[in-house]
């Protein structure tokens, strides 16, 4: 659990779901839509990924809806299938629930071919990419999910928005150890990272961020004038061509597999005002025992991860941690003790509360 | 091309081709899998991936057959096989015949499938990772390749040499343009980087090493008594939390689902000397006219990637590039101009030829 969170009001995990149904209901989003998204929205506030929850409600959600930009009651088509593939079309409906559905087909697939792959296209932002991946886990599946985005980050050498934080997700089932996830965006920092610095008037550390002639920057400011950079940060010399590949390779899977808007048709535009059902997102899912016996898998991933956590931490640090592992604590502290927000995200559900007409999130008392 | 390679000493593809059959006919490897792996060792010296070509033959194939800790005729053993899915068990022998062998299986049972994948265990270094994601293009299929190696790295926070330069590939087929060819390790730079700079006296760049403690360092000898950071560097501020969490997946996909050694298992000891058959390897394939037209994804693919050529680049840039760009313009230079190799690996080949009774790497006169 992060230590600055201490003193922050908390919800429960079942009142913010019951509040983001409210909320979507009110603005006609049909009930299971609201639920499942809901349920995504919240398993990102358990896991600590603040920026991917409840925070987001009014401004990628709520809003687009009202400002007609997002469609609150889609309908989703089948754009082709076979026994191990699906490529959905999302109806500029919101992206968790067109994403949960493409992933359940793509593991009910998987488990009669030992493999699939799904896309989805015209769709909206779909919350953290790990939720997706982590819905293989109980089918005893490796689980994988990307979703590209809206265009923050220069390519390596380059000064133009070329591709969004275009995260991957990875999650492979353990035995008595909590599941490896890893679920990271390919630029080094995210977007919101920008945005606490520049409240806090906070420098940027070196490889986060280039102003508008794609020089490296440590202006926070950058975000209004200039540009996030790839994981490895400015040039080759630190990797940054290896993040920015990894971009690449995002955008290629859930935009141009699925038939979804890349490059320069892919809005660099912040806000409910961008254009709707522009995003794409990828899924696949893998069988383990068509390769390996279960069990003995399961004991090896178990001996792996316990190999990293025991290994010799450098001075200052109790211990090594796995991929997951410290979302993983989040939740088990969360689910106990509720789940935290800072006083801005009170503020803004308190008045999206009044607005749309319903009752405010409830806070638990400290 | 690189700038420093246009005084070097040239041999042509069929000459380099050539000299590593001969090599490795002499300690007593059979033509097929000769000719496999001088075909593999070539295209990644034709690409510019010096260190992953010819340079390696003896340190890494034939020093460890005459050391008898590679098998020169492994007997390759399908352990287990679905219709989209094969695990190989190599008997010890060289890493590129049978990676060649599994990759040549993915791709078949991808095509009746739609998706495969494949892993190999019990087998040794297989060269450049891209080679074989390489191979799904002629199929218009994505590959997939990656692989663990001796350990080199440390995890985030820790001081162990916990896991291996770790790569993965990833190849995408396009139209008019070359294809997308993604091929990294998931450290920040290659083991063989820092022996470049302890040789030339050079201080390593920020994020490339720690020493033995585990603590950032500029000494290229951190190699000898230290190791590679992660893509991303030290701590997580960079996002080296996210080249961890990479280079440990890779682990777990190559070594534990293969069944293959991993974590402490896995040998940090360098040179011919280093036990055999401890290297795992993951592949995947994926038939693109599943979820997409053929026709139309490629024209999309060429767009997408012509997007990111023709986008500003900065200051003392003349364009942007895509990954394998540059690896293309070198083996088209190369192919016409032969490939350049630097004085040290003439010298090794030479006496290399003097030892195992073979005529020399013929060189071309400039």
């Amino acid at each position: 659990m992060h230590l600055d969170v201490a003193n922050l009001v908390r919800t429960t995990e079942a009142a913010e779901r019951d509040f983001i149904v409210r909320a979507l209901h009110a603005v006609g989003v049909d009930d299971r839509d609201a639920q499942l998204t809901s349920e995504i929205l919240t398993a990102a506030d358990l896991r600590g990924i603040e920026s991917h929850g409840i925070a987001r409600l009014r401004w990628f959600y709520v809003d687009r809806i009202r400002m007609g930009t997002v469609n609150p009651r889609p309908n989703y088509r089948v754009v082709r299938e076979t026994p191990s593939s699906i490529l959905l079309d999302a109806d500029n409906g919101l992206g968790h629930p067109v994403s949960h559905l493409a992933m359940e087909r793509t593991i009910a697939k998987a488990a009669t071919s030992g493999i699939a792959f799904g896309a989805v296209r015209n769709s909206n932002h779909y919350g953290i990419a790990g939720y997706y991946a982590m819905m293989a886990l109980p089918h005893d599946m490796i689980g994988i999910s990307s979703t590209d985005s809206i265009h923050f980050a220069v390519p390596t050498f380059g000064r133009d928005r070329m591709q969004g934080t275009n995260p991957f997700a990875v999650a492979i089932p353990a035995g008595e150890e909590d599941p490896f996830v890893l679920d990271f965006a390919t630029t080094t920092v995210t977007y919101g990272k920008l945005e606490v610095y520049e409240r806090r008037g906070k420098k940027l550390q070196p490889g986060w961020a280039v102003d508008g002639e794609g020089k490296p920057t440590d202006d926070p400011g950058a975000r209004h004038w200039g540009a996030l950079l790839p994981l490895g940060g400015f040039g080759t010399e630190h990797g940054g061509h290896k993040g920015y590949g990894l971009g690449a390779l995002s955008e290629i899977l859930c935009a141009v597999l699925s038939g979804a808007p890349f490059g320069t048709d892919l809005s660099v535009i912040e806000g409910p005002e961008h254009p709707g059902g522009v995003t794409g997102h990828f899924f696949g899912a893998i069988r383990i025992d068509v390769l390996r016996d279960l069990t003995e898998f399961k004991r090896d991933v178990d001996a792996a991860l316990r190999a990293y956590k025991t290994s010799t931490p450098i001075a200052g640090y109790e211990r090594v941690k796995v991929a997951g592992e410290v979302e993983y604590e989040n939740a088990a502290a969360y689910k106990v003790h509720g789940i935290p927000h800072v006083e801005r995200v009170w503020e803004d559900l308190d008045k999206l509360a009044d607005e749309i007409g319903i009752a405010p999130l409830s806070r638990l008392s400290a």
